[in-house]
Order: structure tokens, then sequence, then C-alpha cells
């Protein structure tokens, strides 16, 4: 077991008298696994049923020879001229029509028949070739799912999602019922006339909408599956993953999780954005969740700048190494790249690589290879787990319906929202996981609900239970409203919720642009985004709105219900109001940070094994920190073995690795 | 007689079981009048040809048997699935080809035959079917119409466009010099060449641009027509209406005005926008006006929030009743809901209404019934009248080409322009009508002409003849330019206007945006938008530009014409300068407000019937107002008989209707 | 000999009887040249294969009587309706696919061999009829190719990029090759599956994208020489030309000038964009140096405002003149306008013309008529030459590739980055020529390469030896980065300029929007957009970074290379900050202004015949100048002869032409 080391290697952008430099200088930089061929299907199968894998014989082999393992590509990510120009009913199509042509990459529309039977005879040959290779670690399917191609609403895929919704309602009567047709005049005679919500004159169907973006994102998951099928096969005991992206509505990680082996990873952070490492550990926690605590895969980030940003800022000095670090931390048991050595032409020359245009005598190669040695320095991380006291729950589904048109207000962003509530927990250093509202919760001491618009019967009673048995839960505004149709729930809103939370809302009253509230009582702050008429049942008041039209009115609310507690947010607050509350919560649920005392900016968080426990304590200011530690324990990183340490002194960007029992 | 209460009705969205709550709750709240089944073609014509009305039967019915009146709907404003499904060529086109495709509502090409021979087969049905329904009391046709769908650019309408400028022009001579096709090589050989105005490589001829925005409203009101002459056939004597919208380009209000039998309007105040009361005022000063001053109808508004804008805001407690009756005080006969019951699903289920998802138990509910026993108290209002001294002129023809593109400035919008000479008149409390060039002007004292930058010869010589006669006319920059064919009259700047105005424009000076300029001499202030050279020939300078390229040169002059008075405003005076302006103008011109000493932001309108006058105050501010009235009248809104009233206090945002003789 | 003044003359916008007027009003405002027929073809031709040129004659023969030269046109800048009618195929199309349809102009796909022979058609006829026409001084090809219509990516045009790649790279490997399809799996098997650029799924491929920019620039050349070859055939010893865009990405004016027998311009200047002028006068420069310093025409400026920018400020009173003036001073031998007489119609009726709406008596034509005058009055410019020791290249292959995506920045734009460069050296008076990076640069003391992100090996070398013979060069950031093929030079960065400049860049730091920094050492100031960091090798560093990430490191070197210097930004140096650099720079180099002690805003050019020296002062502020001479020379401009001036006064505005020996 190791920390894996090292990025996407794609040899064949370059002559094979580099390739021996390649091995050289891999080995120098402490790499331990390359992915291979995500691009080379052009490559491998030049002319339609005609293949070539010499190249990639050799590429394998002197891998093998150098003991760097490989993440092998089904090479299906970006189709090869020849298909789509003997197949053009292969490309894409936007709402509007419009044909996605060849060119960049992702081409293909996820319904083809015709794509899924070129890739699947593509992966049988890959597959039978390489299956006993012994540089083979790991399947690496297709790339990127849905990053650029999200949504094809080609007549293929108009086909194939009414036999889609043929299995998922059986009747016309069913789908009437379910995508509320009454309305509009929308009432279906026959599946025959079901179309994709293309362009239309106006806000089409929302449950025709959120259908789409479920079979779009199983349209996805079909040719994921229909290569790993394949892999299965053919190369039995080799874990199958694909690279999913954060944030990354098309594709839901929580479904895809059950398909993967390994949850993966690509994450840029961008280091023209404030405190994007925030969104880096919410996505990172996520990953760790989506399987149960199993150790992910960070198979993609950027040893410097990337190449397609607006301005794209290179990460100043430690800040790859920290950020790398971070994923560890929470997690990760590989740190990988793209790319290996940086292309000299084509659409991300500029992206930065492991081995940069300016060679090794650069501070990127520099600080590449003395992180590869770090890591090689501390295998033992590799496999140990984390735990955590609070769960924030997420919902594709709820997402998806929240961020379609026609609700009370358009500023409601998931990714937002959930960093809302995510920010006070990360930086008061506790551990969180992220989970779906359908995982069992009775581990958690505290429960958060940043919105779950969309919210089934069966998962509202299951928020219910968690705290009738003892569990303490944070719900915020517009949660619970409507069912899996996004047809409203029947009763006052937010009606599966009402008994648990001990308040009906009679009335929404999203604020506008820019508008602020105060908030005061026993939580005294700043809000805006929403608000609204909470009625309490049951509830107590914690704060009211202070000015407005709903001043006096409850604006955050606890509800003592079974033998827990349920607070409900009306409104968003802001940061530090929300870090107030946040702080109250963690009390009342009795939540312990990792570390007590942490200073400001310093993210700790714990990995353990069988014998081990690791601390990490990562400094994302660019002032040095002191960290006291309640018990001694070793510098794992340190070259030479040093004695126990108390106190820990991070420089800006710092980074310390800290070994205990 | 009575000034009718209620909304949409949609029964088809829910059960039957709950439509006899319906209506006892209706009858709760007062509710006189529905409309019906504006969206129910899929419902009653499930599959072409074949019709179910047994439950309308029902639900007419227990309307009759309630006493409530109907509004019904002809159910064409959106296609079934089936019709599209076996007809794609009904589908609306955009200007780059792109097809508007179901999902939504108004998916039909308004020139496409099929759409219309199937909608006329269905009215015709309807018509039979319920012409003698004693619940019947209006006819609906259509909804909103081209509310979404305004231009269709498919090869369909290409071919009537065609049959339309050959009706209009005759020969293509006519067509080539009525739009200058000498210019850019574009001359016509033959009608087959002409094509909509679509997508092209810069700006599209003016005038093909212009005729095809009146060929696109000609063809929506054919859609009207057509449905129209069913119900005149099969359902004599009784009225046939459409809910237009307000500032609504596409629909030409005082051309439709001749063929409906009642003017309605659909007006959705926005809560987050200021003064949007006033925007509102100006419409239904429009739909009193459009026919000489008989009572329009108000069929749509919200109760609360509505769900398609960006952030909803609500109506906080008051406005709705408030401007409700702003419309009535205004000239509406009636104050109808979208919709009855809110929706469960569907595009539209964050629209508010009357019986909200929450039930009876809630503020708007509460407010409604209150406004429905309020109205039923008053029954005399109904078709009383209303009066004014002031015509403000407007022209959907002229406001086409002024925002067509190629003018001197892209930043001159008609609604924005005629509000701001419309918001002093609303501010001093004068009546004021909103009429067409075309329409009889002598028994105004006033005459304000925010722009006509399209002024036929003739329209011209009928406000030359105005004032000669006596009148007082203001007409504000760039009008008179161009003629019915958007080409520049001959002769100098602005020619059918030098003799009433006794000037010439040398030169036109559009301001840069954020640029101001000051005015000064006989008026004070700033302007902004637009300056230009004006050459006085007879003309008296009223204010001169006071810096910038024009400084010293006139802005605003003064004519003595015949027995009356012209002025002329070069440029867009700030708010309170144009307000200083219009009060020297209504004292040159005798007008008085409707109450003298009216507090700022109280709106005081009178309408009269034969026996009785009602004078309504409402308080658009958030604070209280008193309001000394110059004789006794009585409160008509208090369910106790009251003594004479000589002075009425308002709360903010309150309203009083009082009787007098 | 003349300086030619005149314009765009239309008369089939006009009855016959108007031209008569015409005429007469042209020779009062000394009119000498004018523009005819450049949107006739439907007049000419309004039907295939008939033609009428009777009216024509009678233009031709009434310009020729009045002693008025005539700029023909060959009449194909806009097909007329029956054309793209009955072939519909000519009409270009979108990446999207979207067609851009008739109804404007330059509706032509420039690869359609349609359009191409019904064009050579008409010339023929047209070149038969007139070339020995008295009136004939000058063909006018087409009309601003690549205005509208840039680039048309329809089925026509994939045919003809093949046969162009084809021709460029003769084998589909050379393609793979040069367009490095390794990448991304775009490798091509046959020429057959090659596309344009169309809507991707992302970022297309950039040399695909870069071969495309130049391929539609060939095929729009290719419709200017195939009409062309008909006038020289026809027509011989009549010069050619067509009228050119300034900043103008489609067409590289560089490459055409081979192909004009006179380098032709349409310019308008913004009145509401600051010191547009100086953007007029790198054009104007960049026009005067294509050829090598042939007098160049100014074809197109407007006497006012335009009509097609969102607010079009008309030129305040002198600035027509001043701008012509500008013109003539930088080179052209003729002022000519759009249009002679204001179009009624159109959609260009609100363009200024020479003419206006208001006829003779209003400012624009008195300003015109005595522009004229002053014109007349000095015939003797015409073919004079002028003379610079300061070049600055551009490019347009560079300037294409840079402005592609995925870049380290999107924020640079080649004329923002061009001027910001050229205007220190417009402002302290110094003579400067715009040329391409393969000229002969030996006869200039500096040489300012504002970037050339695109320089291939040879122009590399070029630099260098210029620097190596003694020359002074200036590079800035992002220089020398990629071949011809978009494919980074090996070595480390700027590999090409490495040696010549003395240092490596090691890595790209573009800063974030709104981010700035100090630079300070010899050098004192700000500067944003762009840092990196620089190694120098043999260069000593001028200016450092004061703050930042790279702060310490050099920001702006030096390098003493041969008998040369180097100088190097590696970031965007502020206005004040840049201007300093130039004037340590042009010390130097021993660069000398054209007048010693110029006032601010003064701009000063000479133009030099075999016997006359003509000096041109140019105030471009709206305060009054003195200029002080150092030698006495007499006014051109007085009607009456003056005695020696030594010293000269402008007002506002003012502008004065000297004559010198």
């Amino acid at each position: 077991m190791v920390v894996h080391f090292g990025g996407d290697y794609n040899p064949e952008q370059w002559p094979e008298e580099v390739w021996e430099e390649d091995l050289r200088l891999m080995k120098r930089a402490h790499v331990t696994l390359v992915s291979v061929g995500i691009f080379s299907w052009a490559k491998a199968e030049p002319r339609p049923g005609t293949y070539e894998f010499g190249w990639l014989d050799r590429v394998l082999d002197g891998l093998a020879g150098a003991g760097i393992a490989v993440c092998l590509a089904t090479m299906t990510a970006s189709p090869p001229p020849w298909l789509s120009h003997r197949h053009p009913e292969i490309l894409p199509e936007g709402p509007d029509g419009v044909r996605r042509w060849p060119g960049a990459r992702q081409h293909f529309c996820p319904s083809s028949p015709v794509y899924r039977a070129h890739a699947v005879r593509l992966v049988e040959r890959v597959a039978e070739r390489y299956a006993g290779h012994p540089a083979l670690a790991l399947w690496h399917v297709g790339n990127e799912y849905g990053c650029h191609t999200r949504q094809c609403f080609c007549d293929g895929c108009a086909a194939a999602f009414r036999d889609w919704l043929r299995a998922r309602y059986g009747t016309v009567a069913a789908l009437n019922d379910a995508w509320s047709t009454a309305f509009w005049s929308q009432a279906y005679g026959d599946f025959a006339e079901v179309l994709p919500p293309r362009t239309a004159p106006t806000f089409p169907n929302p449950a025709q909408q959120l259908d789409y973006l479920r079979f779009a994102d199983d349209a996805l998951r079909g040719c994921y599956l229909a290569e790993k099928e394949v892999l299965t096969r053919l190369s039995p005991g080799v874990p199958v993953t694909t690279n999913l992206m954060p944030d990354h509505k098309p594709v839901d990680a929580f479904a895809w999780a059950a398909d993967v082996d390994r949850m993966a990873l690509d994450f840029y952070q961008d280091p023209y954005v404030p405190d994007d490492h925030i969104r880096a550990a919410y996505n990172f926690d996520l990953m760790r969740s989506a399987r149960g605590g199993q150790p992910w895969l960070l198979l993609e980030q950027a040893p410097g700048a990337v190449n397609w940003r607006p301005r794209n800022g290179p990460k100043p000095p430690g800040a790859m190494r920290l950020w790398s670090w971070q994923a560890v931390a929470q997690g990760a048991d590989s740190v990988l790249f793209f790319q290996w050595r940086q292309s000299r032409g084509g659409a991300e020359k500029f992206h930065s690589a492991m081995l940069p245009h300016g060679g090794t005598d650069t501070r990127v190669f520099r600080e590449v290879a003395e992180l590869g040695r770090e890591l090689a320095h501390v295998p033992e991380i590799a496999g140990t787990r984390s735990r955590a006291e609070v769960a924030l729950l997420a919902d594709w589904d709820s997402r998806r319906a929240l961020e379609l048109d026609s609700r009370p207000s358009t500023a409601l962003h998931h990714p937002e929202l959930a960093l809302a509530h995510y920010r006070p927990l990360f930086e008061a250093g506790v551990a969180c996981d992220i989970v779906p509202p359908d995982r069992d919760l009775s581990g958690y001491r505290l429960v958060v609900v940043p919105h779950l618009y969309l919210l089934t019967a069966q998962n509202a009673e299951r928020l219910t239970a968690y705290v009738r048995d003892g569990g303490h839960l944070l719900v915020s505004f517009f949660s619970g409203i409507v069912d899996a149709c996004d047809r409203v729930h029947p009763g006052r809103y937010p009606a599966p919720l009402r008994e648990v939370l001990g308040l009906t809302v009679e009335e929404f009253w999203p604020l506008d642009a820019g508008a602020a509230l105060r908030v005061r009582g026993g939580l005294e702050g700043t809000a805006d985004l929403w608000s609204e008429v909470i009625v309490p049942e049951g509830a107590e008041v914690v704060a009211q709105f202070a000015d407005g039209d709903l001043a006096g009115r409850p604006a955050v609310t606890r509800h003592a219900y079974g033998r827990g507690t349920a607070w409900y947010a009306g409104t968003r607050l802001a940061p530090e109001t929300m870090r107030a509350l946040m702080d109250d919560l963690r009390t009342a649920a009795g939540v312990a940070p990792v570390l007590p005392g942490l200073p400001t900016g310093v993210q700790a968080t714990v990995r353990t094994g069988p014998r081990t426990r690791f601390l990490f304590l990562l400094n994302h200011t660019t002032t040095p920190a002191e960290v006291p530690l309640p018990a001694p324990m070793t510098d794992a990183l340190t070259s030479t073995p040093s004695g126990p340490v108390y106190r820990v002194s991070l420089p800006g960007r710092g980074v310390a690795v800290l070994r205990g029992e």
C-alpha cells in the first residue's frame, strides 16, 4: 500500500525517444501511478476495426520495468474523426437542435447505440490485451462524464427517454400524474408524443426537466456500465473507476458510488478564488463519504495554473503541496495530476504539467518531485480512515429540482447554500461527512440539511425518526417542499417536516437582490436572500427578524422533539451569524473539533489505521501558526527520526503530518 | 351590475372531490366570476376529434348553482401534445430557425392553417355546447396573445407575409418604394423573393422589420378573429374578449380594441420595483381610453408573489387590496386573479393563488376574502365612467419603429419615455387618457406627445389643427421624423411638425451613457439621454442647455400658434425638471387636478354614474395621510351607514371610496 | 495630382431630377472623387443576366461633365434578392449552422462558386462598359470584406477548407503534425474527415481554428482576386483597390497589400471614446506602412454621427476637419465620406452624410464644403511621403493565435496591447511605421514588439540580427511562444528570443481582473494584467516587481547584445510607466520627435515631396496651443500668400499646414 503519486501520461503526443526520459524523470519525481490512454482511441484504432497496440505495449512494458503502476483508460472519451465522419448521428445536440461538432472532445450522444457499440468493441480489445499486464493496477473508464456534454436532445435521446419513462412510470396515466400535465394542457395520449425539454416558448414542464436530468445521468452511467461490464468480464479482480468532477450536477456521485470500485475525483482549486480550499474540502468529504469512508483517489489536479479559466493564476509556492496534502488529509489515497509532460500543441498546452515546458529546472518540477518524495515517506497513510460526528445532507435530485426555473427565487444554488453551512464546521475544525438523505444517520450527533427542497415523505420520516431518537438536526429554509415529481407536498409547508420542526411556513418571502435583514434574539446578526412567514407549532423562537416586512416574526427556531432537537433557519444567515448558530448547535449536540484551540485558518484532520493514527495540520493562511498538541506525537515527514512533538510550528501554507498511536 | 371578483379556475388540475370545496370557499370569498378552461384543450379533446365535456358540464353546472358567472375560455392557448406530434409544422420558429418545442405553452405558429383549423373546430364544439349555459357571462378567446411567441419566422409565415404584403402594397414596385430597397441592393423582382427578417449578417431592412411586426400582430389577431367568428355565430349576444398584456409591443391594443367587446388586461405589479403602481396606472388608463372610456376588465393579477421573475417578492399586507382598488378606481369593472387554487405541480405552482397551498388560514386568503366582501358592498361602481382633460398620445407603429436597430440612440424605449411624461401628471393628481394619434383631441385641454417618432403627415396635421384651434400641446424630441414606412419626412426635421412647433432641428445630438446636462432659463434643472440643435422658427426659448457641446442653445421652446400653444422639449428632462415643466403647462392649459391639495403619494380618481359619483383615494405610501374633501361625501366601504365625511384619514396603503352626488 | 475629396454617391436611391442638384452641390463642396455603384447590383442586373446600365451611363456622364472622377464599384457587395432566392446555398452559416438570411447585406458565403460566378459575370459587364469612361479613375472591388460575414461554416466552406489544407500540408500526416492531433484523439485518417471548427462541446483544436481564420481570409481574398482578374484584363492601367477596415482581424491588411494597387481604409472615429484619434493614428500609420510608404486612400468616414453604435455622438464643430486632416497628415491622398446625400430610408438613414437631411443650411454641409475648399488649395500634398525611425511590429497570424481560447489569460487583446505601446510614441510626437515582422528593419533606430505570441524561428532570427547589427528593440511579454501551428517552441520560453533578450521566462503569472502591481528600480510605476517569472541569462534588471507573489523579481530588463540593445517588459505597464520606459528607449536609440517642444495633445507630422516639405500641426485638445517652429515656414491654408511663420497658434481642434523646403 502506498499513497499513489503521478498523473495522466500521454506518450502518444511525443516521439518514442522522449519516453525513456519520461521514465527517468518519473522515477526522480517518485511517481508510482500514471493514467494512460485516456485520449488514445484514434491512435489505438486509427481505422475502423484496425487496432494498433504495439506502441502501448512498449509504454506499459517500460512503466512496468520502472515499477510504475498504470491506471489504464478505456480510451473512449473522445471518438476519433473517422467515427463521427461515418456516423454523424453520434454527435450530440443542444436543446435548440444545434449539433456539437468534433474538433474538441466528448462529442458523443450518450444514448447513441452506434457510439456505445464502437466503444465496447474497443474496450474488449483493450481488456483482452492488457488484462494480465503486470503494470495494470486500475481501470479508468471514459473521462469526466458529462463535463461538456451534459445533456443531448437529439431524436435518439428522445426515443431513449421514452423507453426510460415507460420503465419508470409504466402507463401514460402515471406519467401524466407524475408530470402534473393537467397544467397548461400537456396531457399525453401516448408515450410516442413525449419529447425532451427542448427550447420552448417559456418554462418547460419542471417534472419533465427533472426527469430529463435523471435520464441524462442514467444515459452517461449506461455508457460507463457498458464498458465496465467488459472489464469485469475480461479482467476480473482489477478495480474499475472513473474520474468524477466536483459540484457536478449532471452526475449523481452518490448513485454512481455503487458502480465504481473506488471513488475518484478531479479537482482544480482556483488560486484566485478566496477560500477555494473550503470548496475542495466539501468535495473531498463527499468523495470519502460516498462509499462509506473508503479512501478515494484524487485522479487529477493541476501542478500550477490551468488554461481554461478566463485568467489562470498559478499556484503560489507551497500551495500545490498544501492542497495535495489536504486531499490526503481528507481521505485520498492518491495524488495525481493532469498531466505528466506539458503538451506542445492542442487545447491544453498552457495547462501546467508535472514536467513543464521549461523542463526540470523549474519551480513546478522541483515542488512536484519534493512532494513525491514526501508522500513516498509515509506509505502507511494509505488505507487509513476518518470518522465524523456531523453529517451534512446533499441530494442530486433536490439540487436539480431546486435549480430549475419558475421557483420563488432563481438565486438559490445548491453549492453556495451547502458551503454556507459547511464553512463554519470546517472553520471550527469539525470532521464532517457529506451523505445522501437515505443514509443511516444514527451514528451522527448532528445532521445539517442546508436545503432539501425535494424530499420524499420516506426520507422526511427518516429525519424525523433521527431526532425522535435523540439526534440534533438543523434544517434551512425551502426544504421538504416537493416530492420526487416536483409536486408540492399536500399540507402546509414544509408538510413532511412540520412535525419534527414544530412549525409551518405560511408564505415564502424571497428577498430582492442586495436586500439584507437583521436578526435578533438568541442570535444576533444579518441575513439575506430569503425570508418567510414561520408560524410556530411547538417550536420556540431562537431569533426574530429585526426589520423588513417580517420584523418581529421568527427567523430561527428550535424544537425539542422526542429525545432530540430540531433547529430551523428561515433565512440565509450571514457567515458570522451562521457561525454563531453552528457553534450553539455543536455545543448542544456535544460535537467536538478534531483538535481544540486550532488557530484560524489551520485545518486539522485525523486518519486512523489499525496501528497508527495520523494527524494532519494544514495552514491555509500565508502567515505562520503555532499548534499545541494535546499529547506528544512524532513528525512523519522528517527524513530523520524525530523525538516527540508537543507543539507544531507551521509556516505560511505549511503542512505537518504527525504520527500517534 | 357588479364589480366582478374572482379568478382563473382550473378544476382539471384537481380530483372532482375538491370541486365542492372550491364552490364553498368561492362563496366565502365573495367570488362572482371565474375564468374556466383556458388550458383545457387536452382535457376536452384528448384525442383528435374526440371530445369530453362531461367534466366541464359538471363544473359549469356547479358554478351556475352557486350563482357564480363564468368567463369561458376557447381552450386554444396551449395545443395538446397529440397536435404538435402529428403536425410538427405548427411549431413556431425563431429568426435563427430554432423551433420552439412543446412542453410549455403557446407553441403554435400564429399563421399555421393547421393550428387554426383545429382551434376553430374545437371552439365550434365548445360554443355549441355552452352557448346557452346559464353560467356563461363572457367568452375568453386564447390567452395572452403574443406573450411568449411574439413572432414566428417559419416558411409558413413567410408565405403568409407575402400575401399580407401583396394585399398592402399591390405591386412589387410599391413594396420596393415603401421599403427603400434601393439601399443595399435589396430591390425585389417578385413577391416570391420576400422573406421574414430572419437572422442576417447585420441590421435587416427597417421597413421590412416594421412590416413584420405589423404582420405578426395581424396574424395573432387573425387567430383571435377566427375564433370570435365562431362565437358570434353560435353564441350571439355573449360578449367576447381576450386578456391583453401591459406595455406589450406585439399586440396593438388600440387596433384590437375594435375587435373585442370589452378591453381586458392582465397586470402583475412587481412589489420590488419602486413606483410600479405608476406603470400600472398608465396601463389602466390606456385600457379605459382604448374603447372610449368603457369600463374594462382586470382579468388577471397575483394575490401575492409570482414565480416567473428572478426574485419574486410577495405583496406586503394591504398591497393587494390597494392595487386592486387602483384598477377599479381607474375604470375596471372586475378584479380577477390568476388563479383560484394554487397548483401542486407544473410551471406555476409557486405562483400565489387566491387559495394558497397553505389553505384558508393564511394572510393571502384572508385578504382575498375581505376584498371580495368590500367589492360586493359597492356594486353601483360597475359601469360608471371617468373623464380627463389631458390626453397622452401613444402609438404602436411609432413604438415599433422607434425601437428598431440603426437609430441615433438605442437607449430610447417607449415605455420609459411615456412614463416619464405620465408620472408628473399622475403625481399631480390629474386625470389622463392614453389615446392614439388619430383620436379626436378637441375635448382635451392639454395633449402630451412623449414621442411619436413615426407620425404620418395626416396625424401631424391633426396635432397642428388641435393647437390652431386653441389646444395646448407638448411634444418631446425625435417626434415626427418618419412616415409609416420608416422613411424620413422630406424637409428639415421634424418636417410635419415644424409649423406647429415653430422650429426646426438641425442635428440630433444623442448623449452618451451616463452623460447629463443642465438646462436653465425659464426652467432650471437637468437632462440626459438626448440633445439636439434646435433652430427656432417662431418659437420662443423656454430653457437653454447650460453646458456641453450645445451650451446656450435652446432645450425647451414654446410657440404661440393659432389660438393655442405648442411646447417642445429637445432633451429628456430629469423627473423633477419634467414636473416643473408639466406644472407650467397645466397652469397654461387650465388643467385641474381631481382633488386640490392631495398629499404626496395619494392617488385620487373619480368615476361617475347616472346618479352617483365615486371618489377613490389610494395611499400608495406606507405612512398615514390626511385628505381634506372640498365637499362632504359618504364612506362607501363601511358596512354601517356613515354620516358625511369632510376629511379622510388613510393609513399606509389605505383605500377610501367615497360616494357623492 | 490632388488630395481627393468626396464620398460614396448612391444616385439609385433618388429620382433622376435630384441628380442635377447633386452635381451642382458637389461642385460647391469642391468634390473631386465619388465612389459609385457599391450597392447597385439589383439595379444593374434586376433579373438574372439582364443588365440595365442606362441610368449609370447618365450618372457617370454627368460626373465626367462636372469634372468629378469616379471610383467605380464592382457592385458585388450585396447580392440581389433574386440570387439568394434561386440559390439559397450562397447564404453563409454560423458555427452553429444558423443561416444568415438576406435583408441586410454581405449575405454571401465567400467560398460559394455560385456567388463568385455571378459576381464575375457582373464585373465583366461593368468593366466592358466603363473601362474607357472618362470619369473612371479607380476600381472599387466589393465593400468592407469580412465586415459582417467574417467566417462561414457551411458544407461548401468545409469542402473548400479541405482543398486549402491539402494545398498547405500535402499529406494527412503533415496535417496531424501541424494540428497536434495526438491530443484529445483527433488524428485524421483522411482529409475527408476534416471540418470547420463548428460549435463543439468545448475548445476546438486551436491550430484548426487558426487555420480556419487564415482560410476564411483567403476565401475573402479569393473573391477579391476573382474580380480583380476581370478588371486587370478588361481595364488595364486603372488602379484597383478595396476598402479595408481598421483593427480588422478577418482581413490581413499586410497580406492584401500585395494585391491592391492602393491601400484604402474606412475609418469611423467615435466622438464618445476618449483619444480615439490615437487608434485612428495607429491605423493610418499601418495603412501607410503596408505598401512601403505609398500614400493611401481614406475611402469612408462620417461627416458627423454614425447610426450603428448604441449611442451615436456627432462630431463636434471642428472635429471632422481635424480628423480629416489627420488622415492626410499621416499619408492619405484622399478624404472621402459615406455618403454624399443622406438616405431617406433603409438601415443607414440616420448615418450623417455630406448633404444632410437638413440640406445645405447646416453645420455639417458648411464644414464639408469648407474642408473641400481647403484641400483643393494644397494639391501638392498628394503623393508626398513620410519617414519614421521607429517601427512597431504587428502580425495578423499572431493576433489571431493570441485571441484564441485556452490561453493563460483571455484578457490579452491585440489592439489594446498594440495601442498601449503606440500611445507614448504618438504622444511624444515620434513618427512610427507599423510593419509585419518579415519586413526589412535595418532602417529603423527602434523596433517595438507589443507582442508577437506567434513568431516563427525565422522572424525571431530577423529580430535577433536586427539587434546584433546595432538596433534597439523592445519586446513585451508573451512573445515568441508558438510557431506558425500554435505549437510551443521547444526550449524554455521564449525560446527563439532567449538569445537576443538574454533571459528565459520560467512561468507565466497572469494577474486576476482588477489586480495591480508596483514596479520599482530604474523605472517606477504600476502594472497589471500579466506578470511572469523572468530568469535573466545575461540581461540586466531595469525594474522589479515591488509587491505580489513575484516581489523582488525582474519586471523589465535590458540586454546589450551585439552592437544593439534589447529591452523586455514582463508585464503590462500602466500608461505613464510605459511612457517613462519609452522615453528611455527613445533616448537610448537616438529617436527624435518630428518637432521638439510640442504641446501636449498636438500632433505633428511631416510629408515630403520632391520640392516641398509639409508640416501638419493638429491640436487634438479643445484648448488653444502655441507651437514654435524651429525654422520659418509658410502657411499653406491661407488663401492669400502669407509671410514666413515662426510660431503657430492653434485654436482648440485647430489645424495648421505649413510649407517648407
